[in-house]
């Protein structure tokens, strides 16, 4: 009798955690170039919700400028850390739908799974995260049911229906498809070096909504220069090699230590280093933009 | 003893159960022209919370252009088919607020419910999904408690709060109010048709985010004009019967297919008739845009 | 044996409770400026689901206009009453970062949350919810691991991360930091006053989506007009004690008692005093908008 009492005890706390015991985390974060004003993102949330309830959605951004693979590699990178282990991030910035690329899912070292096309769009979670594993997905068996093979819209009948099942562990990784070697297609930008008393860099990306310039130099490489707070630096930004703004201002901690619509560099929220005019838009002010084809120069000011 | 013990185990196993076993899916999806700038879709959110802080919500979108019903209408026809049954749509499009249009809820024979004001909105989802039952809901049971007799903000006190009980399951439908006839407020527009080689149809849309116009010219009709891919079709597009564009162009499957900023037609992820200029804007560019005046006719190019 | 079962039931219910007995309701409601197009309220979210993946997590508004720590303020005001008590809103709109400005969690007496930096943005909850308690946010203790001390940001860094651990119940109120004395900082502007047949008042927001003006006097004051509905009342808005509007119009109840295109004056959905064109924009056709520095005086039209 009480063996029996035990054993009905374990079963409910078996069934209280079956959802903690399934493999992924049931969380499925949303990336596309579709905007909010129609019903594409709502029909990919649907699709997720039909595979399972349980899933908690959210969205990274839908405001991707259309077709700008490059814009979502950034922004992918630049959220997915702050996510937990295990959730799984479904990315739909495609500009050849239909064509050949390739359809995956990528996981990366630091435990995310990335869903969408090969195309660009996971060169810096690959190169930043880690590649642990690379799997094709297999549309035979991973596409929406009642989705008509003749068309197919892969955002909602591919990518959300497999993100979805992955995330709320109906499939594990080895049942997406074929393994596939360990590399995605990679877009080409100015790495950060240090070179002779110059750190040069590329302009990922703009914090768009202030129109601060964000380089992709790291706060490491920039101890090369050897600045202290309050120091000068001069700044030189090229856009396909032709230069569009030189200038000099103070490397400072916070936007308050120069006066309103001065220049500053500073360490962003990714400890990346970063031009902004205080309370003012550095972007729109100097026409500097951002993408693989930008570069930054930067130097000490020599006393 | 044996008795008591299985008798406990059942009860578990029934409060375990209780969410699946009451009436609705406890998702609950709101769209409206209000914005995201504001409050009031938060308001509403947070009224729906103060239900059931078991719902899980969700946007359609929040960015129909004020007023414009229509496309209100073409959204939810747009989207709800992709989310289970049993889902509660909360619509509120409404430049009739305070005058003598209904506040309904419609239930699709589809299992899909849509609560809001009767003035058009639901005309493309009565006609698709089927009309199972239309309740009008009855403002003084189910209105937010507080809320002023003398003054209500329809969407938060009357929409939210119904759409959240009825998706909570708190209410059933029968709960909602008095029984009406099976019909709703309609909006004409060009249905499509075939006649003598040629296919018309109206614009109930755009793709607003790349400018692609979709029809409401199904895969079925168009098969009638016997076109194979690649084949030429010759199409026009009018606006309250006034001719707004004229051209030729292939039937594709995919953007690809031409060169970048070439019109193509193609079946959209509705696999509805469209027009697209690859990588470019089609509506911008040829002034083509959407709702019950715009009319489109198609046929094929003759050798 | 009877016994042993009971108890075993007993701690089924504890268990099946136990998200139920924790102090916070779970849910965190995110207000910023940062807008939609980048990953910072997404970075945001993925650090409140690494604290706690029960979290329900819901969006106020991103589109705050960049630095507005007034709007911020009304929006909160605008909304929170709407939301259960126990929620936590985390609102970062935060012109002085890095400067000298506290961080709190302001407790009200109604219950609410509210988590950000003491800039101003709690000036209208405070004076309509009112005080239950602050707490200065300790950082030491409230940070983000692997936050780096050098640099944070404090949206995601303290404000997320607090909030989320407040909301879920992993720490109370009184483990925030220190506690402070029962005031915030607050943004001066015309209060709602009756005086001589006058009422002045101040244009807290816009409700931006439709331009209607929203003033910050409640329907009881307007009361002492001694209006009855159809009455014209003659209407006056300054900026800076400017005259920049003056014009008749009725006070009515819904917006389509009068032609389209003509003034209305309405009590809006919290209640409060409002103008509009009925379906035009009457900000923009009369260079009308908010803020702190907007002064409206209304007045009945003696016969």
């Amino acid at each position: 009798m009480r063996i029996k009492v035990y054993g009905i005890l374990i079963l409910i706390i078996v069934l209280l955690s079956w959802n903690k015991i399934q493999a992924q985390n049931k969380i499925l974060v949303f990336q596309t170039d579709f905007g909010l004003k129609d019903g594409a993102v709502s029909a990919m949330k649907g699709v997720a919700m039909e595979v399972s309830s349980d899933l908690k959605i959210f969205d990274l951004t839908h405001e991707i400028p259309a077709y700008n693979v490059w814009e979502s590699a950034y922004r992918l990178q630049q959220t997915a850390q702050y996510w937990p282990k295990g959730t799984v991030f479904v990315s739909v910035v495609d500009p050849g739908v239909g064509s050949e690329r390739k359809s995956i899912v990528l996981k990366t070292k630091s435990g995310h799974f990335f869903v969408g096309p090969d195309n660009g769009q996971f060169t810096l979670v690959a190169q930043s995260l880690g590649i642990a594993a690379i799997y094709e997905i297999d549309e035979a068996i991973n596409r929406r049911k009642n989705s008509q093979p003749s068309y197919t819209f892969h955002g909602r009948d591919v990518y959300a229906y497999t993100g979805a099942r992955l995330a709320a562990g109906i499939i594990t990784l080895d049942k997406v498809g074929h393994k596939q070697p360990a590399s995605v297609i990679v877009i080409d930008y100015q790495k950060a070096v240090y070179e002779n008393g110059v750190i040069k860099g590329n302009i990922p990306v703009l914090d768009i909504q202030y129109g601060n310039v964000w380089t992709n130099i790291d706060g490491d490489n920039f101890k090369k220069l050897g600045l202290k707070y309050g120091e000068q630096v001069h700044v030189e930004i090229l856009h396909a090699d032709k230069k569009v703004y030189e200038g000099d201002m103070p490397y400072v901690t916070t936007f308050s230590d120069v006066a309103i619509g001065k220049p500053l560099c500073y360490l962003n929220s990714l400890l990346n280093v970063s031009f902004a005019l205080n309370q003012e838009n550095f972007s729109t002010a100097n026409q500097v933009f951002s993408g693989p084809a930008w570069k930054v120069l930067i130097k000490k000011i020599s006393e």
